[in-house]
């Protein structure tokens, strides 16, 4: 094990506090060293547009970091983005090492981060705790790599598979830890994504409960915009919404969307039409306005959809211990169209939790 | 904590080495220390039939008993059945004190074994230990409260509660681990219950794949007795099968059972009729023929009704990290009539345990 293992662990639970308030940029914490090993300055970026954490450690560290060493979660910046590029202020501090956990894939940057370093003279070592800053910035990475957000597919379920009664009744399936727990999930997430049938059953509210600020996107998924009147999706006081809709959407059903954009209180809604309106195509319209990871809380209809469309990378199944029956009865998912057992993907399982008396099993795609 | 709790403990420990081999009787175990408070015997009840636990470890003990202390998980039999009174035993080995777990809920015994100790004068402690002794013996308590076994439901599915895919194909939802449990589960069950579409569908062979000898009964509840010529249940070499239907078996079905029954290699398989055929009817034949335990391993459709007629205590609910899908596929359960989620009864639950890459999470009706 590297001696720079526990600083660089450190160095991520720095990163890990800007998580969810980050994008599209990364997760990044830095600690800096004075020459006798000393800690001096910390930092981590807290928020799209502020400083990088890089400076923030540097400027608590001040003269003390001459002769030091940088300890970074990733590679620094080597361009001129909102905030001036961090190589240049990691050379002008006059470090001597650079530890740095994994290269920005970021192709702005990809290496010359690390090559400027190099060239000024700085010892630079790569690939500390790389393995868990990997994990750290799995979204962030997944996004550049793919053009798309990484996705979470999360329900609420009963022990025999239902996430509605019969009659559509599904408040609550889950207890109030487990629905907690999903409030800090949608924290994590830049957009949390319903489709028009949630929208109609549940009139959710879709908000973090304030674990987040700003709260994430609300967004409805509905290629006609059959949309109720009234919906707490369409004040927007809390947190802003986005209405996805298809070519198809009617001129007044746009337009009735468009006139509750113009309510006091309603300022953030936003409409957006997609030539292709699906998963896909919003989860790269999301990608575009910068959403590294987002949360579908929708019904078995979409979240098919999203399965099938490959828009799902990790699952949260919130399973309560309740029998629900029903013949009729909503199931997390509709057709997949498997016919053997063989042609299933497999989903990797993280150890099982209690949520008060729930249970929550994660997984990802392998 | 009562001083004698560890000796009770190991106990009990000892009585669980007969779980699935005693019934219709219940598990116990029972230690002897000698006046000086040395161990002398061990014994338990390993089997219907052969010698009760305090008989054991007074034979191990010998004349070292006189003076002495038996700790033992459940008060002596005060009656004749298969074995003589253990109370008599008890007295006749001129023991200074028994230290019991449970009084006996057999109406047979039920408190007649500790009076017949006290008034030979003897000191009799009881309860320590109970809840474990209660838990251990919960089956055959539930079978004397209410003559029917204690009834587990157990199924595998997919993470997005499917048992089967939309064509029925079902095999295998769970992976090794977890089917090399159920055998175990299996092991500790008097008799294992499907129906005939499991039947039809899956061919099972039922057996605890030699962890329990004898196996347990398979029993196949067909109203109809709509059944395959060929099945692995009518090979009985391995275990015994009992085929239960309802008036309304024609009886050229019956004959065709009685038929199989004469086949070498099939001797052990017999047929029942039951006047109104059902969950509970059957239950209750479980009992008559001694059962305490006995796990439904049935489709949906059984399933349900044995939930619905009160006919299960228990759930394990085995999850696999697969994603089934399909609109028609199988559900662990059919419709149980419910409107509202205050109407749900309320299942305990243990901490889910991991099973290779699945999932296992058992409950209990509180």
């Amino acid at each position: 094990m590297s001696a720079w293992l526990p600083l660089m662990e450190r160095a991520l639970q720095l990163a890990a506090l800007g998580a969810g308030r980050t994008s599209p940029n990364p997760m990044v914490g830095a600690l800096v060293l004075d020459g006798a090993g000393q800690l001096v300055g910390e930092g981590f970026h807290a928020k799209a547009g502020e400083p990088h954490a890089e400076v923030g450690a540097l400027a608590q560290a001040g003269d003390r970091a001459r002769g030091g060493t940088l300890v970074v979660t990733l590679e620094p910046c080597c361009h001129q983005g909102r905030t001036p590029p961090c190589s240049a202020a990691v050379i002008a501090a006059g470090l001597r090492r650079v530890v740095i956990a994994m290269a920005d894939p970021n192709p702005k940057v990809a290496g010359g981060g690390i090559a400027e370093l190099q060239q000024a003279g700085l010892e630079v070592i790569v690939g500390i705790g790389e393995a868990q800053a990997l994990q750290l910035n799995r979204a962030f990475c997944h996004r550049l790599a793919h053009g798309r957000p990484l996705a979470i597919l999360k329900w609420a379920m009963s022990v025999d598979g239902r996430t509605a009664l019969s009659n559509g009744a599904s408040q609550w399936i889950s207890g109030p830890q487990a629905r907690a727990w999903v409030h800090q999930l949608r924290a994590q997430c830049d957009a949390v994504i319903v489709g028009g049938g949630t929208l109609r059953a549940d009139n959710p509210l879709l908000t973090s409960r304030g674990r987040r600020s700003p709260e994430p996107l609300r967004v409805v998924l509905s290629r006609s915009l059959e949309l109720p009147a009234e919906a707490q999706l369409w004040q927007t006081d809390l947190a802003p919404t986005l209405v996805v809709h298809g070519p198809e959407a009617t001129p007044a059903r746009r337009q009735a969307i468009d006139q509750l954009a113009q309510k006091p209180g309603s300022e953030r809604l936003e409409r957006l039409e997609l030539a292709n309106c699906g998963p896909l195509a919003l989860l790269e319209a999301l990608a575009g306005r910068g959403c590294n990871q987002v949360l579908w809380e929708c019904g078995p209809g979409l979240a098919t959809a999203a399965v099938a469309a490959g828009c799902v990378q990790e699952l949260a199944a919130v399973i309560a211990p309740k029998l629900l029956g029903g013949l009729p009865a909503q199931t997390p998912l509709g057709e997949l169209g498997h016919t053997a057992m063989d042609q299933l993907v497999g989903w990797g399982s993280q150890p099982p939790q209690s949520l008060g008396p729930d249970l929550l099993w994660q997984l990802k795609l392998e």
